[in-house]
């Protein structure tokens, strides 16, 4: 049997408390009259709620405004110094990592290129990083309340690895999550970086207020995050989105074995260069020197990004099916070139389907993955923060 | 700027109530202590939210049993008279009512073959079938709380049309809900049927405790419902698992229309029969017919078969990586036929990919949708009932 949440005394206490530090920080400033107008609450215990979250050093005085009758009154933020957070982005090709404070506010942020050739060498390169900004934000790894990781792959929770990580070798094995826990010494959690690109895309983002949102990272690998409501939609397991998984060649003949890459194979930077050099363009290519060609008008160039355009509309096509989304991101090395894709990938779409979602180039950049990052480890840390500052981390 | 619940003594109150009401109905018949146990509230204030909930003919006492130090304790439970709802299936080739008292006891329900040739015949016989259900439960509307109805295609709250209805030639209409809530005289809302036969499948069926359950409608047409924690998966648009809508054949030619069908043509009752003429089957087929001549040892019904077992798991494996489900039901009249396709869908499944989720045959059978129309006609009549007879509704 469940136990229903029992409204008594003092969980109404700190509710009340709770739901005043939410509204400062998602409303701005605001003076006790002012909350109690908002809330329905009475200017007591709108008061004595203050007091306790000032005591525990979670809201502070931001200024005075002129109230009703010439009153001047007293303005209330909450205190960004109650903790800090990390966030960390290891990706295939860049270390990127941010300290932020409670409010948000980036204090510290380093990066450097991925050149670790083994799993261990990139968790600790990373860790260098991380402990750079930590020190360049003067601060300790005990101030760091939570450390949010996005990786390719999907983090299991039960084996404590990461699962289909195949572009990283050697990232899923056993310990190596624990073992970055451990060495930075702060509280850590593991993610998909296609799903932190898409809360850092809903939350800094071009996803704000979307319903259902749907980030697609094209790059060396192809991932996808999914944002309902403002909440990452993981599926059972936690692989939702994982769309390299998607068949797109009818049914394999008995006995072959099951593998990744159907569609990854064919929208990845890789099938970029490929369709350009199929269609006669030579030197050392990458999917961002295509863009860069097609962009000067280059005819071999403009065809692969067309065809890159008309796979991914096939795979947006595809996801709206399913998800019905109101907004498709392309996002990744890739989806950087979205000037060039978003004609051809929004025809193709207008064929394959009536259902239309926007489709649209992110704004974040290469940022999105570590902005969402940042948001995950605010997420962690603003509840852990007001428990241990209002004691109920002791009482429950 | 959205106003934050506050939490003050009426609100509190209600709030209690609902809460010890809520327990009754999910845990059984309780006495006092035991509800103040579970609940953390104190014994007055249980006695005093049971003495309001008794009033407003939500409760009533069900039995005694032998309390504490062999004091014989009062049992409560939910009263279930304290309203009534309906669930309507309209179906392409059957019209299902039921009505059902505010516990979910069916207490009368109907069931006639579809013979409407327009949607307002068929609107005309769904509300015949409606009335006798409610005049056979020895109800009037007035005591119907709620009315769902489940059927093809997507309702627009915003145009109050029901889209992509293209196996109920009609039924697309403007004013057609409105008018079937005037004539039938309740609440009323409309539901994709695919989505209340996965609701279906959760409440009373095959897919209970599952976190992302999938419930594939294969019959006439091809749909999809989506439960997500308990909850229908909706999309932006309500337009979520329209699964007849993937793309399997790639990118059509510039300048071709979008259409439904392309997998829906591939793998609805129609491609069963086709698939069993091209293999040499003769005689007035239907898919059920298919599927007995298989279950005889057919040869040619055999490999029809193992081709429509292929082809939904090839569906089954696009909806597995969008969504990541762990459990993916096969209903409608092709899925009933799961027994003989269920080998074939798991084989090709794990060719396709490595994701795994568990592929079943429902329990519900028929009744999927309408248990989903009933489940979701409950949903909305609980908190309403609850509201006008605790007097919310008045004050608020």
């Amino acid at each position: 049997m469940t136990t229903p949440p029992a409204w008594n005394r003092q969980r109404l206490r700190s509710n009340n408390e709770w739901l005043l530090l939410e509204r400062l920080r998602t409303s701005g400033p605001a003076s006790r009259a002012q909350l109690a107008r908002a809330s329905g609450l009475s200017k007591p215990t709108v008061s004595s709620a203050l007091a306790a979250l000032e005591r525990g050093g979670l809201v502070r005085e931001a200024g005075t405004h002129a109230g009703s009758r010439g009153r001047v009154a007293v303005l209330y933020e909450p205190d960004p110094r109650a903790g800090h957070v990390l966030g960390i982005d290891i990706g295939r090709a860049r270390l990127r990592t941010v300290v932020a404070d409670l409010a948000g506010t980036v204090v510290a942020r380093t990066e450097t290129r991925n050149r670790g050739r083994s799993a261990t060498a990139v968790a600790a390169a990373a860790l260098a990083c991380a402990q750079q900004a930590i020190s360049e934000a003067e601060l300790t790894p005990d101030a760091i309340v939570h450390t949010a990781v996005g990786t390719p792959g999907v983090f299991d929770r039960h084996t404590g690895r990461v699962r289909y990580a195949v572009n990283l070798p050697g990232w899923g094995r056993p310990g190596l999550v624990e073992r970055m826990r451990d060495r930075l010494g702060t509280p850590l959690s593991v993610h998909n970086d296609a799903n932190l690109a898409a809360l850092g895309e809903y939350t800094f983002g071009a996803g704000a207020g979307s319903r259902l949102f749907v980030y697609v990272l094209v790059g060396t690998g192809l991932g996808m995050g999914v944002v309902a409501d403002g909440e990452l939609f993981l599926g059972a397991h936690g692989a939702a989105g994982e769309i390299g998984f998607l068949p797109l060649d009818g049914v394999p003949r008995s006995g072959s074995a099951p593998r990744r890459g159907l569609l990854e194979d064919a929208v990845s930077a890789d099938a970029v260069v490929r369709a350009a050099r199929d269609r006669g363009l030579t030197g050392p290519l990458t999917a961002k020197r295509v863009f860069d060609a097609a962009r000067t008008g280059d005819p071999a160039a403009l065809d692969a990004v067309r065809q890159e355009g008309e796979r991914l509309a096939l795979a947006v096509a595809t996801v709206t099916a399913v998800l019905d989304p109101d907004l498709v991101i392309l996002g990744g090395g890739v989806g950087g070139g979205a000037d060039l894709l978003l004609t051809t990938v929004t025809d193709t779409l207008h064929r394959l389907t009536p259902l239309r979602p926007r489709v649209e180039a992110g704004t974040a950049g290469d940022d999105a993955v570590l902005l969402g990052a940042l948001t995950t480890a605010l997420r962690a840390a603003r509840p852990l923060v007001f428990d241990r500052r209002t004691g109920i981390a002791q009482t429950h």
